[in-house]
């Protein structure tokens, strides 16, 4: 259960989101942050709203024509709906790969699995994530899957894989205006995206937040 | 420019698209309807509301995950943001490819481009069309971008091709609830997405809207 083997986590400065849950944070245009999974193989929903007009979010349609990729990779942008860049990958220390096309999962998406409405949800962690900073404004964007493995084939078919990211494998970002992030790790335990249960996450700024 | 070959247009059930421009329709559920590239060669940016609540909206970011396909053919069911089933493709007269990760184009993505934001654009289409029925009440969702042609490799990595569709090429939609419908002829003409200028699309229907 090492947070992050390389370099000790502060705990004044680091995030932790629990198995399952969702948090947010205002993080500062300049500062750099990293989204730690912290125990291993669990996939999280990374959301980013401009902190100025929660109306402007992180958007994957946005993102994916403009990096042209469908998984970003260390030092890509990602844009916001208005099409204005929001963050950067500076690093990414993990397997690499990380989904931009599966909406976050919601109490629908459960129902059709066969459990209840009341499992818990990305969709219902970000909307209680965002509650202390108004609420959410727009209906839930389709977030950035860090972690999670996507495989396509050049039909256009798509087949997920179990995450492989280890315990303390991180993506460092600096954001590019002021933003609130929001980072619920996925609390999906039917089909099988994370690995070794659903475990830990965390949002780490190497500093001071600006 | 013969309209679809195969089969006489009624220009009473037909909702001619003019090139660059945007409409909308209502589409009772139970109703067949076609998206036919009249001219040949266009890229279409399709919307789809629930009537009943236009805040529910035909998501790409929910069909890929229930669909498991990048590019939906026929036989798929195109999803809601509610993951609910809001139509089908049930035929598809055309090369097939139809791309479900690009955003709309938008005056900053024409800006971006070296235009300017008074160029005509996809999101603006859909805005001027959804105008009679109360306005859009979300932000733009993602359209489906018909005829679009978008390649991907093993990688993730995105490249757009020009659209091969001939004249009267088309797609056959059943509505699975009381729908809105907006087709953008999409008046993208810095980047070659469209072939032979940009020209017209139609919605057209089997027979009468129910």
């Amino acid at each position: 259960m090492a947070a992050e083997p390389d370099r000790p986590v502060d705990d004044k400065e680091t995030l932790v989101v629990p198995p399952g849950e969702g948090r947010a944070t205002a993080v500062s245009v300049g500062t750099q942050f990293s989204v730690i999974d912290l125990d291993g193989g669990q996939v999280g929903d990374l959301f980013a709203f401009n902190a100025d007009d929660l109306c402007e979010f992180a958007s994957a349609s946005h993102t994916r024509p403009a990096i042209l990729k469908l998984f970003p990779r260390a030092g890509d942008t990602i844009f916001s709906n208005l099409r204005r860049p929001m963050m950067v990958l500076e690093e990414d220390h993990s397997p690499g790969r990380h989904d931009t096309l599966y909406a976050a999962c919601d109490p629908q998406r459960y129902v059709g699995l066969g459990a209840t409405a009341l499992h818990r949800s990305c969709a219902s962690n970000l909307a209680e994530a965002m509650a202390p900073f108004g609420g959410l404004r727009v209906p839930t964007p389709q977030p950035f899957n860090v972690f999670m493995e996507v495989d396509v084939d050049l039909a256009g078919n798509m087949a997920v894989k179990p995450a492989s990211s280890g315990p303390g494998d991180r993506l460092v970002f600096r954001a590019l205006m002021d933003l609130v992030v929001a980072l619920s790790s996925c609390p999906m335990d039917i089909r099988p995206i994370s690995t070794g249960g659903i475990s830990r996450l965390a949002i780490g700024f190497e500093g001071p937040k600006l």
